[in-house]
C-alpha cells in the first residue's frame, strides 16, 4: 500500500513537472504517446481544484466536459489519425469569446444564462487543431474596466489586470497552458504583464472575431496567453485567418510564426526604445529597469523620440472606442443601463456625445500615426517600452493603467509582452515590443531574442553588442 | 475650286456621321487605320464649337492639347506598336478629377486655379489605355446640388442633372462619345437620365477613386457616360481595378464586360419590377411608361415589393452622405465658408449635427437593405424601375429629384440607366437597371438586350416572353 501509493506520488510529481513544459513540448509528448491526453487534462483540472479558491479565474469549468474531450482525442489519435497541432493542450477562453452550448455572459449579469448556438471563429478553430476548450474566464464587465473576481496569481491582493484577467491569471497560476483574450485598449498586454506570462497582441485583424463580442471594431484584436514565447506562436499560428463574417481580416499566406520565432536570427536585431505617451506616469523602478535594459543592450539599442502626433494618441484612441462602443452597447443600455456599472455609463455617455465628424476624422490617425513610425522601423526591428507604468497595484477594484498599450492597439501594430523582470515586492513586470504591421513572427523570433539574451550574463550580451 | 469645296464638304459629312459611330466601332477604325485620330479628335472639336455656346459643358477644353494627343497617337499607331483598348477616344472628365497640370476646380470657387500635380487613378488608366483627355467637364459645387453653368442639350431651358451635369452633356450633345462621372446618390443615373445617354454606376468599390474629390468615402462611386452600352462597358473594362489609395477597391480579376455585353444572354432573362421609395413623386407619364414597359415584357417581369426597412434608405443615406461629407469639406470650411452655398452650407451644418453613433448604426444599413434584396434577387436578374421620377424638369436652378438613385448607391450595387422612353415635351426619359453586386458584366448584357427588345416590335416581344 504505502509503495502503491509512494508511487503515484511520484507519477504525480513527475506529471506536475511535465505540466510546467512549454505547450509545443507538451503537445509532442502527447502526440508521440508519452503522455495521455487525459491525464494532462486531469492534472490541469487538479491544479485548477488547488489554485481556482485564491486565484479566482473561471466563470465556468466542468471536469466532465473537460475529460470526455480528452478522452475523446486518446482514442482519435489511437486510430491512428494525424493529430492536430494543438492535440491535447487545453486552452481558456475569455468569456467573450462565444462557446456552443456552453454559458458566455460577457462579464454582465444583463447576460447571465446566456448560450450561444454557434462557436466563434477561434473556437471552431481549437477543436479543428485538437485543443481543449477547459472553460471560460472571467472577463471584466463587457471587456471594459469594471473588474471581476480574478485575483492576481502572484499576490490575491493585487489586480491581475483586466480586461482578460481570468485569461492572465489562468495562465500564470499554472491553471492552463495557453488561452485567448482580446485588446481594445491593453486588455491582453497589460493582464499578462501584471501576472508575469507572455502576452501577444498580434496585427489589427490576424485573427477573425466573428463570434465575439464587439465593443469597438475599429480597435477589438484578439490575442494570446502563453507561457512561452513559442507557445504564444504556436496558438496564434492555429488562429490567424480569414473570414467573411470580419471585414478587417484578410485572405493571407499561414504566418509560420512558431517555425520563424524558433529560428535563430539572421542578424542581431536593432532595438528602439521609446517613451511613449504617458511616460511620466511609470515608476521609478520601471524607469530604471528600462534603463538597465536598454544598457544592457548597449550598440544594439538606441532610443527614439516618437512623433509629436503621439501625444494626441491616447485621446484618439478613447474616441473611437467610446463613440463605437456607444453604438455596439446601444442593446445593452436598452436592455439593462442600470445594471451597468458607473464607469461604462459614463464612457458610453461620453461615446454618445461624440460628433459624428470628430469619430471620422479620428479614423484617419492610424494612417498618421504609422507614417511618423515609419522612419523609426527603417532603421530597427522593434519597439521597446515597458509593458506598463507600474507593476500590478494594490487592490481589486481597479485593473490598473493601460496608457502604454492603447496607443499601439490604435496603430494596429504586433505587441507582445515578456515577463523579464521583477519588481521590488517580487511582483512580475514585463518587457513590450512593439513590430511592423503584418510583421509578427519577426516580431516574435526577435523577442524571443531578447529573451534568451536576458537568461544569459550581462557580460556576454556587451561582446555581442 | 468648286469641286475641292464640295470635296471637303462630303469628307465633313462622311466624319460628322462616324462620329456618331459606337466608340468600339469609332475606335476599331482608327486601329484599322481608316480614321486619323486627329481627324476625329477635330471633328469632335468642331462640334464642340458648335454647341458648347448653347450646352456650356466644359470647365476646361485646349484644342492644342487635344491634336497633340492625337498626333502623338498616330505617330505611335505609325510605328507599329500595338494601340490600345480606347485608341483615340476622347474622354470627357468630370472637374473633379484630378489631371496632371491641367486645373481641376471641383465646381467650387474656393478651388479656383488649383492645378493638381497628379493625375487621378482613371486618369492613368486613359492615358495608359491610348484615350484623349478631351478636357474637363462642368461639375456641381464640390459635387453636391448646386448647378453649374451646363444646360441640357435636348433643351437649354432645362437641367442637364447633377452633379456629372458637364460630361453627361457633352456626351449627350455628341462633343465626346465616353465621360466620367461620380455618383454619391444619383449624380451620374440622373444627369444620364435627363439627358438622354447610357450612365453607368458600377458596384461600389470597382474603380478606384484616388485623385478624385471625396465628399463620402462610403458611398462615392465613379461612373461613365457613353452613347451605347456597349461603349459604357468598354470604358468601364479599362477603369475597372485596384489601388492601395482606395480601400473599397479589392484586387479581383479583369471584369471583360464588353466582352459580356456583346454577348448574347444564354437565357431570356428575368426582370423585377420594383417601386422605390419615393414613388409617388413620379409624375403619371413615368408611371405609365413603366406600366406599358413592364406589360411589353409580360411573362419575363414580375413586380415586387421592397422590404419596408427601405423606406428608411434615403434617411440612412443622407445621414452617411452629410456626416462624412461635413469631414471631409471641412478643408473647405475653413477656408471659404462665406463662399460655399446655401445649400451645401445647410447641408454640412446636418452632418455636424449627426452622432457618431447614429452615423456607425447607418453604416451596418446597406447589409440590412441587401439582406432584404437577396429574395428578390434569388428569383431574377435585375431590379427595374425609372432612372428619375420625371424628365429634366424646366429651369436652371436645380439638378432635380434624385431619389429614385439615392438607394442603389447606399447599397452598393451596380446600376445603368439606358435612354429608351421620350416625354411628352421630346425630352429623353431613362429606364434604370440594378443588378447585383459584382455582377456589372451581366447587368450590363441584360440591359443590352432589354434596349435591343425595345427597338424590336411589340409582338416580336410578346411572342418571346
Amino acid at each position: 500500500m504505502a509503495a502503491k501509493n509512494k508511487s503515484i506520488q511520484t507519477r504525480k510529481g513527475q506529471l506536475d513537472a511535465q505540466l510546467d513544459l512549454s505547450a509545443v513540448e507538451l503537445r509532442d509528448r502527447m502526440v508521440r504517446g508519452q503522455l495521455k491526453v487525459e491525464e494532462v487534462a486531469q492534472g490541469y483540472l487538479d491544479r485548477i481544484a488547488e489554485r481556482e479558491g485564491e486565484v479566482q479565474a473561471w466563470t465556468w469549468l466542468d471536469s466532465d466536459h473537460v475529460l470526455e474531450q480528452a478522452q475523446a482525442l486518446d482514442k482519435y489519435r489511437g486510430t491512428g489519425r494525424a493529430t492536430g497541432p494543438l492535440h491535447g493542450l487545453p486552452v481558456a477562453l475569455k468569456d467573450i469569446i462565444d462557446t456552443r452550448r456552453i454559458p458566455t455572459e460577457n462579464g454582465t449579469v444583463i447576460d447571465e444564462g446566456r448560450v450561444p448556438g454557434d462557436d466563434a471563429y477561434v473556437v471552431e478553430r481549437l477543436k479543428a487543431a485538437g485543443a481543449i476548450v477547459m472553460g471560460k474566464t472571467v472577463a471584466t464587465e463587457l471587456a471594459y474596466r469594471q473588474p471581476g473576481k480574478t485575483r492576481n496569481p502572484h499576490n490575491p491582493e493585487h489586480t491581475p489586470g483586466g480586461s482578460s484577467s481570468g485569461s492572465a491569471a489562468a495562465v500564470a497560476a499554472g491553471m492552463v497552458p495557453l488561452a485567448i483574450g482580446t485588446q481594445t485598449d491593453g486588455s491582453v498586454i497589460r493582464p499578462a504583464a501584471y501576472c508575469g506570462v507572455v502576452g501577444f497582441k498580434p496585427s489589427f485583424g490576424a485573427i477573425p472575431r466573428r463570434g465575439i463580442l464587439t465593443q469597438s471594431p475599429s480597435l477589438d484584436t484578439v490575442g494570446v496567453f502563453a507561457r512561452t514565447l513559442q507557445d504564444a506562436a504556436l496558438l496564434g499560428d492555429c488562429l490567424f485567418g480569414h473570414d467573411e463574417a470580419d471585414s478587417a481580416t484578410e485572405p493571407t499566406p499561414p504566418p509560420r510564426m512558431l517555425k520563424t520565432a524558433q529560428a535563430d536570427v539572421p542578424v542581431t536585431p536593432m532595438i528602439t526604445f521609446v517613451r511613449p505617451p504617458g511616460w511620466d506616469e511609470a515608476d521609478s523602478q520601471t524607469q530604471m529597469a528600462m534603463k538597465e535594459l536598454t544598457d544592457l543592450l548597449g550598440q544594439g539599442c538606441f532610443e527614439a523620440l516618437l512623433p509629436n502626433v503621439f501625444e494626441e494618441a491616447p485621446t484618439i484612441r478613447e474616441r473611437i472606442n467610446f463613440a463605437e462602443m456607444a453604438k455596439c452597447y446601444y442593446t445593452y443600455e436598452r436592455r439593462g443601463w442600470d445594471q451597468l456599472s458607473e464607469p461604462l455609463r459614463t464612457a458610453m455617455d461620453k461615446g454618445k456625445q461624440i460628433p459624428a465628424r470628430d469619430y471620422i476624422a479620428a479614423l484617419d490617425w492610424p494612417n498618421v500615426l504609422n507614417a511618423g513610425l515609419a522612419e523609426i522601423f527603417q532603421r530597427c526591428d522593434v519597439l521597446l517600452t515597458p509593458a506598463t507604468p507600474t507593476p500590478a497595484p494594490a487592490g481589486l477594484e481597479s485593473t490598473g493603467n493601460s496608457v502604454f498599450n492603447g496607443v499601439w492597439t490604435l496603430c494596429g501594430l504586433p505587441v507582445v509582452t515578456i515577463p523579464l523582470l521583477e519588481a521590488e515586492n517580487g511582483l512580475p513586470m514585463g518587457v513590450q515590443l512593439i513590430g511592423r504591421k503584418g510583421d509578427d513572427a519577426r516580431l516574435l523570433r526577435t523577442a524571443r531574442w531578447l529573451a534568451l539574451q536576458m537568461t544569459e550574463s550581462p557580460e556576454l550580451l556587451e561582446a555581442k553588442a
